[in-house]
This record gives structure tokens, C-alpha cells and sequence, in this order.
């Protein structure tokens, strides 16, 4: 069985956060509502489960497959898509969490680049991507592209140049870069049916103007609504209207990197937006401090005094 | 005098090679025609003359004072605006610099970061460019961002944070950077005399559409007429075409940057698609050798065949 | 029950590759044999399992248990200390490796700095630090210190202020880096029963000029018997032999590098030097060329053509 | 007329500052008290004049002139060597430099890489180097090796690789980087007439266990009394004194450098230490509060005490 081909992914998708007890142990009981809180506060209708933002890296393998059962079993009929990032620097681990996500049904899978031992060529990179797609055959295979992170310097382009040869199930890369020249490249070589998805929030209009066919990214979570808002405004081509929007995520944004905001500041940060208790970061993130949370929540009330 | 708040500066801007005989010394005779060709084969009718692309760093302060000079005579009439860059190491340098293009009456300045000190705040560089202004207060000046290059890591927009009241005659930023939220925040704090000109041909789409109101650039030399579509097209609200004509670039671009591309290739490229003959580059960058520019040549030919 | 403070960690330590099968299984066989090896042929009497020469990050936590306790147990009355590396992106998992650790009565642990989510304080990396120790408090604790490959740019000197206040258990550093201010901090730093242990083979006489108190490194599997007599040299201040030895190995391991020298490599070229057959590195490394390693060997013998 | 080969560099040489008015402008009354200061009280006896120190790039060709002469005139009969540095961005004002530091007779020339084009490979970077030393065929050139501040990343030892053949007058290396294997390839690839000068003080240790030949550095205008004796402590095969001696300049490097020490807080401390009024950086370097400067002068009085 092919993955199919008519799910191509769009839109706003959220990298969602993993909730965490204060004991530091996985909180399954907050996934119900969050997907709520997504469909109904912020209009958004398809996630990214353990990804960056939901600290992947910081899991066991047991962690990663519970959370993304549940997530796969809360979702259904709810969310539109549900991706799991199986990515991990072991490779057998990434294989035993790609067929544990064609199990528990999700809509697809990604994976990012290993980042301890970087590949240094292509065709490495592509030959790992490979051994993990090939445990999960028949699921939608995306590529999780974030090269300040991995410190892997190949271009998303070159990796997806003759892919579906060696991945039948490729359908897309999550670029999360700001090398837009190498993002329209993915995009004019993409096939109808592959997706490339767009992971800088901060700079999305750009990526639209480029041809992006949806996005990925934290902000999301909580700031879904507006970027809905300013994904309408580009559609109907009234582009005052998206950078009106697009910079006041700039000016909230670029505050909160003043003040510092890794993962864990990001994660306070829904939690004081949202009203979820999603619960502290884990090491080694380390817990943001009440007042830096804060001090960018007011930022956010000022700049979106409506909400 | 303070500068013609009404001459702002936008469309496409070259940023030009310079002239050198086979021997290594400037050759002011193509000046003339390297206008005519800019205005009428390219469309393009503004220069920035003495920066990367012409190799500043490596002239001589008399040599930059000859060029600038002829440069300024030979578009008077022609060109809209004469653009010198006059950043150095040198402080004293950039400021001898500046007095000289107020002389020969530039339509106005630019500088660059210092490199080899390089500052670490806002106020640092604010405080060394406030020093090159004062050297020529009647000139509209611009501030050159390029951290690639120079490596100094101050965000545009905090450098011209509160700028006007150091430097009166601010007027913009040459903005050579992928940073699209540093973009944007830089187009969204500028008063409407001035202009955020973008530097990264190869994307620029995603800058148009983050509201950038022109561009500087060296691939404007030779395909300034190709990008001039793409502007019109983006203006239109016709992004199907503007981006058919971005990919291309892209495609050209990523073609010639796997090859090798630097300033010294470029050059070459320059030559073989103008007719003029610019001469090589000089030291440290390398002469290209001809089969290197003629594959880029070709690639070009087939991309853009009505050419 | 603390500690022994009397087991100082000195001389020699292989970095150890991990035995593979050509299936990609752990091959536990080869282990046995391996230490005689490094006893006999190498005269190299101390371990350091499971680091980033047995390529730990690709393995999963139950391969590395097994490959612990197979060194622990095969050591047992030949080698001095088995030091078993515990360090994951997961601290769950890391303190899951250090209670194994303990169990398996190995002689300490180590720990690398997570690389994915970077610790940007030394606070943060304490913590983390702290909370992997403590699940094995009897094992003296070993901070693996390569930011090189982590990306972590905090200084082993700043690390280790005051650290035994939170880590009773805290033993020394294994400093993989080149800034030997860095590293002179850290031994002048240091109380008697710390060990401060170098890791970069090619330049070990400036850090025994230092005063590093002993070595760890991957070249140790295949070169130990040549590095000891470096070290026998520099203790009986013969600064002259000691040079010749160290540039010998100057002279190799700039000849790889230039070919091309990561783990994998590295591991084939053990393959060849020992007769051991280690069997390939796991992706994402990829498994060296013959002709490449045949290379490397061959410019071993002509450097030491007595061996 | 070839270069004396007798006058092989060794032992300590300053790398000077550049005296300034407060104006602003060149202070030539200082060398001549500076010159007798580096001899009778720190027993430095060569001179490194417009190096990284003496801030040259933010100097002009003129300024730089008059400098290099008036440093060779005074140290006349009371230093061993005057070595001007005489690298450019631009080749044409590097050549104008070497050509007047044959005229007034300096000992010897060295050259930078350009940082502005950075050499991408060994060829470029020889090519420009021969091109400046051909101007000066007489007198000894050195290679000045930082690539932490050029950001070029070619080996010392490539670019030293058979280059006698393009430059006759080649005579070593200032090495300024912690890449001992580079360093002591170096070192062991140097016929006798040459010298490999290390440039990093903190690590000097290290360097000379590496055998190299003599240092180059600006902490030793004002510690190249204990630096002498560091040296003379390690040529006696006393290691325990020599540690102890750089270890105590580690303490105090790292307490600067936390606080923040680029060259215009080293030029501030000179200041402070030696009496001399040196007067502050040019920008781009910011002027030291005087309170930054004391802090490390105090820390300086109480780890030497003596003094």
C-alpha cells in the first residue's frame, strides 16, 4: 500500500509541546484538551508531534511512543493530519519508532538529520533517511530540514534530487532555514503530490511569496489565529494587510529573543497564553522564570490587544 | 544643506564591477559605455559603485577617488543616482572618502561594517559610522549590512534604532543578509524618506514581499532586465510569474554556485554575457578561468534562450 | 560509599570502537581478544567504552548496557580502569546508563554535553551534569569536555568551579579541545585526586607540557605502544624525542585528515593496523573505502617501518 | 642582495600598539621611552610594528609609514629586530608599504592573510603573499598566521609547502592559533634559517614543548619580564616553574577576558602597567572605562605581587 497521495499537507500545522507533570513525567491527560484548544482557539488543524518544540531529543524512545499514540488516538476525527517525527542519532531507534507510527496510524512521519555524527555529503544523509522510510513504507516520508540546529549543511535541494527512487514514500520537506533560495528550489522541483512546509515563523511571508504550501512551527500553537489571518490576507493577494500581521509577530518575536527564548521560555509562554498546563521543559532546558514569561506575554497583550 | 529627502532611492540598483586592464590598473574608458549598457540592454538606472562587487577592499583610496569621480561625470544625466560606497578599515580612510564624494557630488554614500575590528554592539558601529556621516553631513547616507561577509552580528534593525538623530542624513540600509524578521523589521521602523534596498538576488521575492522598495545587487548587471520583469510581475500581484522568473535565477545561481562563484567569477559571467571588457579581478581573488565562465554562460543561455 | 579517590586516572586510555558485525550487530566476541590487544601490542591498560569513538549515539541504551558489561567483565584483572561513557541527548536514558554503570561495577562514568538543546550557561550544564551523576553517586564522574563536536562553548574551567559542592562524586575531565588556556585552568584548578585527561592525540605534548595528567583517544587503539614512549620521553625530559615522536604523528594524521578522516575511517584503519575484525562503523557514518584506509595504513608503515 | 640568514628571530618580540594622541593622531615622541621601557624593563629586545596590537588596518598607508620609520630609527642600535607588518586588503598599498620598509631598513616584513576576499585555498593566499614580497626581495618575510581573526582557513603548514621556491626571502611564521598539530608541522618542516614565532601568550607552554623557535604577542609589553622567565625556566627543563609562571598568566587572561579584552582594553592596561602614555584605540575599537582597566590591573598586582 502507497501513502496516499491525496492527503498532500497544507496549512498551519503546529509543533506541538510535550506535557509534562511537575514530577517531570509524561501528562497524557492534556492532549485531549490541547488538540481543543488548536481546532477552536487558533484554527489549526494538523500537527507535529515530537519534533523540536516538543523536545524529542530530551525523550526515551517508551515516552516518544506513548505521546504519540495518544496524539494519534486524540486526534482522530479532529485533526486533519497527525506527523511523527521519528527522528533520532541512533538509527535503530528511529526505525522502531517509524513502525510504531505505521501501528498507531499516523498520517505520516519525519525525520531529522542526524546531528552528532553529521552527514557531510548528500547522498549520506539520504542513504540514513532511507534505512528509517524503509521501516514504515507506506507512510508519507517527510524530511525535517533545520540546518542551525543540526549543523548539517546540506542543501535541502541536493537531498531531494532523485529522492523517490531510493524513498517511494517521500512526500515533502519541513524546511525550517533562511536560505529561501535553496527553499524555492525544493519547491520548483517538487511534484504535485510532495509538500514543502515552511518552519520560520517569524518570516513566513516570505516563504508564501516563494511558493511555500503550508507551515510548521511552534508560534503556532498559540498564534495560529493570526497567522491564519495573514495566510487569508496573502491568498486574496492584499499583502499590506499580511505584513501588518507578519510584522507584529516580527516585534513580539525579535522581543522575546532580546530576553531569551529558547524551547522552554517558548513552552511558559503557551502555557500562560493558552491556560494549559503543559508543565516546565526538561533538562537540560532549563525552567524559564515566571516574570520572563510574563514580561513576553505583556508584549504579546500589546501588540494584539484584541485577543 | 541636508540631503533631498525626495530622492529616494528604489527599483534596481547595480552594484558594479570595476574596470581593470590586463596590466591591473583601472580602466576608466569602459565606464562610459558600462552605463549605456546598464540603461539600455539592462533597464537599470541606478549604480553603487565601490562596494563588494568592485572590490573596494582591494583598491587604493586614490584609486576609489578615480573611479568615483568618473562614475559621477560619466552618469550624470544618464543615471538616477550615483551610489559611492566609501567604507574602510580606515576610519580616516572612509572619512577622506566621503568629503571626496561630496566634491564630486555623489547622490550619496554607503558604508560598510569594519571587519577586522569588528564591533560587537550597536553603539560601536553606530559610533563609527556617525564618524564617516559627519565627514559629508549633505550626503544621503546608507548603511551596508552584510554579516556574511564582515561577520559583525548587529541586527539592522538595532542599528538604526534611533539612528537620525546621530547621523541626520540617514537614508537606509543595503540589506545583504537572509535574516527576513531583520528585514522586516527594518522596513517596518523606516520613515517613509527611507529605503531598505535588499542584496540577495537570488531571493529576492521573499524581500518584495516583506516590503523591501528596492534592490542593490551584481547579477542586476547582466539580468537587471529579467529582474525588472519580476518587479513588474510582483507589482501586478502576478506571483506565478514573478516566481517562474525567481526559480530561474535560483536555478542559475545554485548552477554557478556549485561550479564556484565568487566575486572574480561573477566578473568574468559579467564579460561574456556584456560584450564589455571589465578585465580580471584582482588579487587575492583568483582570475576565472574561461571554461569556468562559460559553463555558467551557457546555463544561462539555455535558461533564458530568447536572450 | 564514596568514591575510591585512590584509583587516579593516569597514562594511556583507548578510546574504544565499538565490534560490529557485517549484519550491523553488536559483536561481543571481538571484545575479549580486543584487550588483550591494547594490553599486549599497545601496552594500554585503562578503557573508555561507549564514547564517541564506539560511536554511542547511534547505538540504543540496551546495546550500549551490553556492551558495558561485556568490557567490565572481560577487563576484570587485566585492565586498570574501564571507564564506561553514560552521556545521551536523554537524561532519563543517561541515568538509566549510570545506574547500569554502577551495577555493572565499572570504574566511572563520563558525560558528554547534550548537543541538540546546548546548554548556554555552565549553570545548565551542571544541572544536567548533576542529575546523571547522582544516579550512580559511588562511580567517579568523568565531564567529557569536546566542543568541537557538541557545539557547547562552555569552558571546561568555568564547569568545574566548585563542582564537587554538586557532584560529590566529581573525579575530572576528559578535555577533547585545543585551548590549552582553557585547559591549564583546569589542572591548576584541580585537587589531587581529579584527573585531567587529554584527547586530542595530535598535539598531546603541548598538553603534557601543561600538565595533563593522562590521555584518552582513539589512536591510543592503534598507536598506544608509540605515544607511550612519547610520554616515557617527556617524563625523562628528553623534549627532543618526544617531538620526533609526536610529529610522526603529526605526519599521519594530517595525511588523513586531508584523505578524509572520521570515526568510520578511523575504525577501518584499526581494522587493518590490529587484525582485529571490528567490522564497519553504523550509519550515518558510512563505511570507508579499502583503497582509503590501505592509503592511511601504507603511510603508517612508511612513518614506522619497524612495526 | 638575499636576506642574512644569521639573523634567525627568536626569544620575545613585542607586537607594539600605536601611540595616539588624544586627537586622534600618530604620537611619535612615545617609541623612543617605549623602546627603552620594553628593554630595561621587560627585556624584550624585537619588535613586531603595525601588527593586529598597533591596530594597522585602522591606520593609513601614510600614517603607517611614518610609524615604521620612526620605530626603526629609534630602535637603532638598541633592539635585535624591527619586523614591519606590512598587510593589506589591498595588494597595491601592502606592496607600497613592503617597498618603504626596505627603504628605511627594517629587519624584516610580514604579511596577513586579506580578510575582506578570503583565500580559499593555499595557491590564492601564496600568490598574494609572493606579490607583497616581491616588492621587498631583501628583506626576511614572515607569514602572519590568525585565522581566528582573518577567517581563513588554510594550514599554516599548506601554505608553507615548498614556498621558498616562490618567495626566496621567506623566514618563518607568526603563528597566532591553537592548532598545535598545524604548529608543529610546521616546525618540523622548517630548515634551520627559519623561525616559527608562536602568537598566542596564554598557551606559549605548550608551543615551546612543539619546539617552537621564539613568541610574538602583545601581553609581552608588559609581562615580558615573567614571560622571559618562562622561558628560561623551560630551557632548564623546569616544568613545574614554568607552569606555575603560565599558569598565573592564564589567571590573569581569563579574568580579563571575562570581563571583555579586545585590544583597546590591552592598549588601556599598557596604560596602566607601564607608565607610558600610549593613549586610546581608534575606533572601530571603543575607548576602556578606566574602571575595566584598573579591575584587570589590580588582578594583575595581586597574582604578581613583586611587582
Amino acid at each position: 500500500m502507497a501513502p496516499a497521495a491525496d492527503k498532500k499537507l497544507t496549512g498551519l500545522v503546529a509543533a506541538t509541546f510535550t506535557p509534562i507533570t511537575t514530577q517531570g513525567e509524561i501528562n497524557l491527560s492534556v492532549i485531549g484538551p490541547y488538540i481543543d484548544y488548536l481546532k477552536e482557539k487558533q484554527g489549526v488543524n494538523s500537527v507535529f508531534v515530537n519534533g523540536t518544540t516538543g523536545e524529542s531529543m530530551s525523550l526515551s524512545v517508551e515516552e516518544r511512543k506513548i505521546l504519540a499514540e495518544e496524539w494519534c488516538q486524540r486526534a482522530k476525527g479532529k485533526m486533519d493530519q497527525v506527523i511523527v517525527h521519528v527522528g533520532c542519532l541512533s538509527l535503530k531507534d528511529a526505525q522502531e519508532l517509524a513502525r510504531h507510527a505505521a501501528q498507531i496510524e499516523a498520517d505520516g512521519i519525519a525525520v531529522i538529520a542526524p546531528s552528532f555524527f553529521k552527514p557531510s555529503t548528500a547522498d549520506a544523509l539520504k542513504t540514513f533517511l532511507r534505512e528509517v522510510a524503509s521501516a514504515a513504507p507506506t507512510l508519507p516520508f517527510y524530511y525535517y530540514h533545520i540546518p542551525s540546529v543540526t549543523g548539517v549543511n546540506v542543501k535541502a535541494r541536493e537531498l531531494i534530487e532523485g529522492i523517490e527512487k531510493m524513498i517511494p514514500s517521500f512526500r515533502g520537506v519541513k524546511f525550517s532555514g533562511n536560505d529561501l533560495m535553496d527553499l524555492g528550489q525544493c519547491i520548483s522541483y517538487s511534484p504535485p503530490h510532495w509538500s514543502v512546509l515552511y518552519g520560520m515563523d517569524e518570516q513566513l511571508l516570505g516563504a508564501l511569496a516563494m511558493g511555500a504550501h503550508g507551515a510548521v512551527g511552534s508560534t503556532y500553537n498559540y498564534m495560529g489565529c493570526h497567522f491564519n489571518k495573514l495566510i487569508s490576507a496573502f491568498e486574496k493577494g492584499d499583502l499590506v494587510q499580511a505584513r501588518t500581521i507578519q510584522f507584529k509577530m516580527q516585534e513580539l518575536l525579535s522581543f522575546a529573543m532580546k530576553l531569551g527564548f529558547d524551547v522552554g521560555v517558548n513552552k511558559q509562554l503557551m502555557n500562560e497564553l493558552s491556560g494549559l498546563d503543559l508543565g516546565p521543559p526538561r533538562l537540560p532546558l532549563m525552567t524559564c522564570a515566571t516574570a520572563h514569561a510574563l514580561a513576553i506575554k505583556q508584549k504579546y497583550n500589546s501588540i494584539f490587544p484584541e485577543e
